[in-house]
């Protein structure tokens, strides 16, 4: 306590307490948050994010332990964030889920957070990324994200993940049980868990004839993993698929790679979020917006011809392009 | 065919293609969808959206077939938008659905539209919003808007509509099955489908319970209706309810209203797209973002960095302030 550390100096020896704290900061949106970002943000890429999702009752949450169990006998530390949209219709799950967690957050070598919608600004997906990038950063060598709804963001989120992992279980719906079009594009693995249930087989059958249907560009033909996660059985094989795959992204060009495509979704996210707080804060003085938005209700005014008004307060700088990236050689 | 009215006054006269054409508009984010949006706008309050979300096999379909065959029984047209967010485990309900649908599509006075999402920009809410605004002003006297997912999302697709109503059924979950804090703020109408179910006493006692503890700041206090779609028993009580939480929103000062939030929120909606889209367009010469986003995905950048500085292209105007609100008399 002589000397006080940065928090990011902290994260960077995982300080449990400053990863906790600085996850806190990216949630709230705190003001210093970007600089942590940008501070640790060189430290990221070491370890390897493993994006988790999957119909509801896929027993994705016991999945994501023994997972974590596997790891930590390989002698891997492991983050672990449950991702909650706050659905109001998601019932107690969270709870449940947070009490079984505890068994593995004795372990020092374990780091666990549960992540929930806040307001309009900010969003989930971004807190989560960033959840993820002060992981990275603080070193664990695994980190788990497991979603908890089923909509799209869960979905944007797990896209986002160095190995995305679906997960399905026998006998769920009527006939290509659950898989939609997009999912077939973010899946690196394929689990079925609870596979000493009646119509393992089936399921698998329809997985590869939906594989054989879509081919992706990287050539990468995902693997279909049998679980029984609550009799930790097919855990291992769950471990050598998700390696196995880290193994061939790295050997992939980083141009065509699917971090550049996430980097760029990622530069768009912020931007939006940055520009349009910009524009509230300097351009939208205070109470206009309420005056605006009572026009608006009393139909005297439409609101898109308000938001396009505001949006015209906005210019773009001449010779913004000085500033821009120095490979750019345009005059 | 020889005079040929614009897309505008087919709409104001309620020709289904006009219709339909300018949603799908709203959905491709047409050039000239602005226009027709701002067109249309004036004539729009006039019908009453009736937003309906609640748990997966809560019977919210049948709910809203019944519901909009009742209406027509009072002689009301009805148009439907069912929202899906293309929830990659969704099943497919939404198939089925449509189906059943068609049942009622054969009457020129229903129109029924699904709605999905597409790509980042844009987004499931706004176009639904605008949808809305379509089918208002084409004159539909009642316009439901049913979600069939359950996430965040739908919620604020509800949260926007005149009336919402929460869909629960008996005995879903463990304790006070699925209602959260954040449904009870939204919910103008409790309805308990399938109410011939063992558990209904409990799940009514369950939300009074949860209304007992929250006191809505308009003190309107939300009935609980049951019903059995299926049956096509409570729907004139479903009916009645919709009608008295209208009259009663009509009496409230417009400054307090519900009205006056959603338009402020849809104003900033609109904003955070139109900056972000003209960003893109006016400061971020092609090729620059992918070459920005390899930068991120090597780590030679960080993505709150390249972000910053690419918001920095943007500046206020000097002098907004006299294109502002003619009400704003600030220097």
């Amino acid at each position: 306590m002589t000397a006080t550390p940065s928090l990011v100096d902290r994260i960077l020896t995982r300080d449990p307490r400053a990863v906790a704290r600085a996850i806190s900061k990216i949630e709230n949106d705190a003001l210093d948050s970007n600089e942590i970002l940008k501070s640790i943000y060189p430290h990221t890429g070491r370890g390897l994010a493993i994006g988790i999702t999957g119909a509801p009752g896929a027993g994705k949450s016991s999945l994501v332990d023994k997972l974590a169990l596997e790891y930590r006998r390989l002698g891997r530390s492991v983050g672990i964030i449950a991702v909650d949209p706050s659905s109001p219709f998601s019932g107690g799950a969270i709870l449940g889920d947070r009490i079984r967690m505890q068994l593995l957050s004795s372990d020092p070598e374990v780091f666990i957070r549960s992540m929930a919608t806040r307001g309009n600004l900010g969003g989930l997906a971004r807190a989560t990324v960033d959840a993820v990038a002060v992981l990275d950063a603080a070193g664990y060598d695994r980190i788990l994200v497991e979603t908890v709804g089923v909509g799209q963001d869960e979905v944007d989120i797990v896209k986002t993940a160095d190995v995305s992992v679906v997960v399905l279980v026998p006998g769920m719906g009527d006939d290509i049980q659950a898989i939609k079009a997009g999912i077939m594009e973010i899946a690196d693995i394929f689990l079925i868990n609870k596979a000493d249930r009646e119509g393992v087989e089936r399921t698998e059958r329809e997985i590869i004839v939906l594989l054989e249907m879509s081919e992706r560009s990287d050539g990468w033909r995902p693997p279909i993993v049998r679980t029984v996660a609550t009799q930790n059985k097919g855990i291992p094989e769950f471990v050598e698929a998700i390696e196995q795959y880290d193994a061939f992204r790295r050997q992939q060009p980083s141009s065509s790679s699917r971090q550049t495509g996430v980097a760029e979704h990622r530069i768009i996210e912020l931007l939006r979020d940055r520009v349009l707080k910009r524009l509230l804060r300097e351009a939208l003085p205070a109470g206009e917006l309420r005056q605006l938005a009572e026009g608006v209700a009393s139909r005297q005014r439409d609101p898109y011809s308000v938001a396009d008004e505001i949006a015209d307060r906005i210019q773009i700088k001449p010779g913004f392009h000085d500033k821009g990236s120095p490979n750019d050689v345009e005059p």
